[in-house]
């Protein structure tokens, strides 16, 4: 946490802005939330500053007023339903770019964000910047480990998920028995997770074979302060009713959130956790 | 129809086998099926060969003294389960370059099928060369047209497919506003329409805005003598419970099976189907 100035925190969906809000607070250094309307924020104890997406502007002189110079993105945020007479000229400033880039992929649209709050003069942060802990070390985090044919589906699946970055989709794949069973759309890697679940009996030549493993990794150059990759408990719980034999991670660049909770629900459920710094 | 020779279909399941020997048979052409152990062939009327495929070196033989000197894979077969006890001498010369490929992608175990074929003798041939009127000619199949934004959907799948298919995975995708909801694995066409179907509520930014398309053609360089990309009736039924505008083939290169059915129900449900010969 090198910089300083106050820090605000837009917040998404889970348990990842009360995450940093802690982690920021314990540093020492001011932080505020940004709730935007439609969004659950879950970060009690910490000043909550309401805001709409259609009034930037509003939202970009309340930071100022509430002498914030730095923000972040965290949590899972949804596309939102933009209400057109609540426009204010601000947004319609910056419309034009935010139109033209939801007509593609994820990362164009988050890269014109970024733009859009440092063009106001904020700095944006990485969460993993903020909180170092909130990623993995390069290892084996679980105790149970994975075996030779699971090293052979994580090497094809960083493969395909280096491959689908250049097209800018997705962030994860399952791969069993060197079989693609799963690509992560915008949907989610859960729901990849219960299409494998549900469509995977006799995908995989071999009944006895390997069952399979998850692959989170970053887009080949993505910008990590919007948008990183993910692990969680749930991702555990879907992992396992996909009956996969573990997750692999790109060590520093996936978040794994409730670190605990999530690496207890991997041993209990006999998954590997693996963070490789190779991919 | 240019070569002669006794033509056996090695026949999966559907109603392509069925049509393949009728389309033989009418040009003259004499005609037997091939039906593996576990695979329920639809052609009635036609001599069929029952096969294992642990007994290579038997239906080898029974080609060889039914007089085939060609043949033809169609329909969808299933990667089978082997009894390893069953195994002859011909299938064990040949079980270590299909053990290889099966830990590959799909065209590296159908290019090993077609090189035993061949090193035993036959012509291996493509469903679309014994029967053009399989695949479309460029143009739009249906009434209904695609619009401004399904052509741009439409774009952006092709991309992404040709994208896939560097990896080896792969002959389909959906997309709709730019986004992409799916991406076709081994589970096939169906299940990626059945996941569209159930996940993509919300998943499109604008709820009155383009639909999507889904998109099939084949992987770059992919041989169409195996595993050509196809669409039928039930395609046009997952599509249209998917929400999808409409289906987008590459003309030529794209089975369309039960043409006359599948082309009805697209049009019965207000669904464009559009052939392209720039893709």
């Amino acid at each position: 946490m090198a910089e300083a100035g106050k820090l605000a925190i837009l917040a998404g969906g889970g348990a990842l802005p009360g995450q940093i809000a802690a982690a920021a607070e314990a540093a020492g250094r001011p932080v505020t939330l940004v709730a935007f309307a439609g969004t659950t924020v879950e970060a009690a104890g910490f000043p909550v500053i309401a805001a709409r997406i259609e009034k930037l502007g509003a939202l970009f002189a309340d930071l100022r007023a509430a002498g914030v110079t730095h923000v972040v993105m965290a949590g899972g945020m949804r596309r939102p339903a933009l209400d057109p007479a609540g426009f204010d000229d601000t947004f319609l400033a910056v419309a034009p770019r935010l139109m033209a880039a939801l007509q593609g992929g994820d990362d164009g649209l988050l890269r014109v964000v970024i733009a859009v709050f440092e063009e106001a003069g904020f700095t944006v942060e990485a969460p993993h910047d903020l909180v170092p802990a909130l990623t993995a070390a390069p290892g084996f985090l679980t105790a149970t480990a994975p075996g030779h044919a699971d090293r052979a589906d994580a090497d094809r699946a960083a493969e395909i998920v280096q491959g689908l970055g250049a097209l800018d989709i997705g962030q994860g794949a399952v791969v069993a028995q060197g079989l693609c069973l799963g690509v992560e759309t915008v949907q989610g890697t859960d729901a990849m997770l219960r299409f494998v679940a549900e469509t995977a009996r006799g995908a995989r030549p071999n009944p006895d074979g390997a069952r399979g493993v998850l692959l989170k990794m970053p887009k080949p150059g993505q910008d990590l302060r919007v948008d990183m990759p993910a692990i969680g408990p749930e991702t555990v719980r879907g992992a396992a009713a996909a009956g996969l034999a573990g997750i692999v991670l790109a060590a520093g660049r996936v978040l794994v959130l409730e670190q605990d909770e999530t690496l207890a629900a991997a041993e209990a459920a006999g998954l590997f956790v693996w963070a490789r710094d190779d991919i």
